[in-house]
């Protein structure tokens, strides 16, 4: 079963707007088992939407159009569509009667423009819009189904998951699919593929992987495919094992939409254990992510950016003469740091970073890249030195991912 | 002059990633005359990449391909162009050297996989990218040129603008159009719309003007096209200078590719002034945003993230009995919060922030949104309330540009 997506609208092509509708679909259709061919982006031009719909309409059993509804002169997809599929426009009295009251709420005159919104053409079913003006829309040919759909990112939610889903569901017997993803920090994605070598050249054709890397963080989908679901769900949580296993749980941060900061976050607050961090060369990226999360004041207590050494000696109670011997980016004053923030914030965990973000600097010793990194609490200590590249915000993004996962590692082992 | 864009990978159908690139990629050629008729997302399958190519090819002058160059097995764009366009797999030296020499930095071992990603079909022209392992490659063919970019967006950015953009233009005689961007902060786009209606509506019709909002921060595009360079520059900036006087200063931060943390960084750096933070609901973030800019270990001291009462009152000297009777979230307290780390940390200029992010903590007095802002020195103090939304990730950007922003402010206003 294929489906085509078109997204209809000159801002996307000029990159005014990034098209996340695409993004929500796609991923809807997939977790029904529908397979999607292509997503194509168009222009609000009536041949560039006539040639998309002939060539989608062979191809696939189901196109998706969103966008082009809009009541203003560059919305033509409705008048395109009625072209292409014949009939007349009527007025749809149920969606005319939703935009009256639309309008009323909102103190607002109903206008000419508006009303024709509640115009559609007699060829189509209509899926009546809750939260918008612009109703939708489904056609049938070659028994292909095309459904069009407003562009206003929550109107075409609503529409899709009340209406398309169900829509699809009752015209086409669909095979079951299924996907999950393992969540891994610290392994590049060569590294990776070496490790799973073996195992992904052995897999049956019905499982895939897919490996989706970003930095610091190496996200690995395996999907399969096929018509028992009860022995698809088996099948998938042995190959995720058997994948668990051979990457090791130190490097395993969750599955498919966890993030290291909600984890870090779920392990603190259900222990009702308290963290501080102290920061250099990550300059606040990890306060900021710990405190992306909501309820993070319930285990986060603070933190202290000591981006100048005497913050460092006067606020962390570290060491000058270490500084001196050993440099401010070294195990020893990472270690120093995260006594001293744990003393500071008096917190059960700490975390403590410095190194070089770059691109200034590197010395030979110490390149840029070099970062230190340390997590301890009263009984435990983990320091670990990294060297990655040379980009400055892909440095601080690895070096705060990295650490905390060690922070993650060290809870874990505190259990 | 037509361009297609083709982004590769099967995490993109299933809207795995939202797809950033191509919106990148529209806006960079839209900017120098080129225009976009398409935007094509397919699978990494061998049969959906030549059929785009077959098409693409035809129809437009210029293909842009992103994905599908990574070192694993589901990486194929390579082996399909090289069947495509053909030809012989050869090693890139220079891409070899930079990738050895990639590895060699972080200590790490050039596998089999990396060194294969050296290899490219000797009917391309390389594009040595600098930023990660997989080179970029330029073909032609029936007078189209098609360029292959890796999909990551980092090393796609930086190939594109150094290395495509002067691709096209040397290639193509392209029209004159000239764009700037004036950067704004603290204003909505609808009172931003109403401020501007007349000058728009008067607008002839070789000048455009696109409005580009992100939370907090709203960009307005000015583009002129035409034949004479000369007049167009001196037309454009009369129309800017309007459009400046219309909006004011204190709104617009910078043009083009200014940041307010750049902007913020650069007059501190020549005033010789230094600078500290006090976070509360921003939780490092405008620290973050701050140490993002290279080199401002020079004026950035540091900073506190007081998540925490106790952590206020210890650390920035704030009043227990003020936080008792007006609440965390006040003038008082964010005032105080800001001397408290100014005087800590021993800077010119200190910020503090205090607020309920969301989405708990509100009340009817303090609703969610509800944050306060300090900026001062020993001579001047600014302090604002804001109201912002209900959205936690949106506040918080909010905040720290607004912070950002009134800092600015301040900074000019004491030279």
């Amino acid at each position: 079963m294929n489906a085509d997506i078109i997204t209809i609208g000159d801002e996307i092509l000029i990159g005014q707007i990034v098209d996340t509708n695409s993004a929500f679909i796609g991923s809807e259709l997939t977790k029904i088992g529908v397979n999607i061919r292509q997503i194509l982006s168009i222009s609000d031009n009536e041949s560039a939407i006539i040639n998309a719909l002939d060539q989608s309409i062979i191809k696939s059993d189901i196109v998706i159009i969103t966008g082009g509804l809009g009541p203003t002169n560059d919305d033509i997809s409705k008048t395109t569509l009625l072209k292409y599929f014949g009939g007349k426009l009527i007025i749809h009295d149920e969606s005319l009667k939703f935009i009256k009251s639309f309008f009323a709420m909102r103190g607002k005159e109903l206008t000419e423009r508006n009303y024709k919104q509640a115009e559609i053409p007699d060829s189509c079913k209509v899926l009546l819009n809750k939260s918008g003006t612009a109703p939708g829309m489904v056609f049938e040919k070659n028994n292909t189904l095309i459904f069009s759909l407003p562009g206003m990112p929550f109107e075409m939610k609503e529409l899709f998951i009340n209406d398309v889903i169900p829509y699809i569901k009752e015209k086409y017997k669909l095979p079951f699919r299924l996907h999950k993803t393992i969540l891994t920090e610290g392994i590049p994605e060569s590294t990776m593929a070496d490790l799973l070598k073996n195992w992904e050249d052995n897999l049956p054709e019905e499982i895939k992987l897919a490996y989706l890397p970003s930095p610091g963080i190496l996200r690995l989908r395996i999907s399969i495919s096929g018509n028992n679901k009860k022995y698809l769900n088996i099948k998938l949580n042995d190959e995720i094992d058997t994948v668990v296993n051979l990457i090791g749980n130190n490097h395993i941060y969750g599955f498919d939409f966890d993030t290291l900061e909600q984890k870090v976050g779920n392990i603190l607050l259900e222990q009702k254990s308290t963290l501080s961090i102290a920061e250099s060369c990550t300059g606040g990226k990890i306060s900021s992510l710990i405190t992306s999360i909501p309820g993070s004041s319930q285990y986060f207590k603070g933190s202290v950016v000591a981006y100048n050494n005497k913050i460092k000696t006067d606020l962390l109670n570290v060491s000058l003469s270490d500084l001196k011997n050993f440099g401010a980016v070294s195990q020893q004053i990472v270690e120093q740091m995260a006594r001293g923030i744990k003393e500071l914030m008096k917190t059960d965990f700490a975390v403590a970073t410095t190194g070089i973000s770059g691109p200034g600097g590197g010395s030979t010793d110490k390149p840029v890249g070099t970062i230190w990194i340390c997590v301890l609490t009263d009984e435990k200590v983990m320091t670990k030195k990294f060297l990655f590249g040379e980009n400055r915000e892909r440095n601080i993004i690895r070096a705060s991912f990295s650490a905390l996962n060690l922070l993650r590692n060290l809870i874990i082992a505190s259990l």
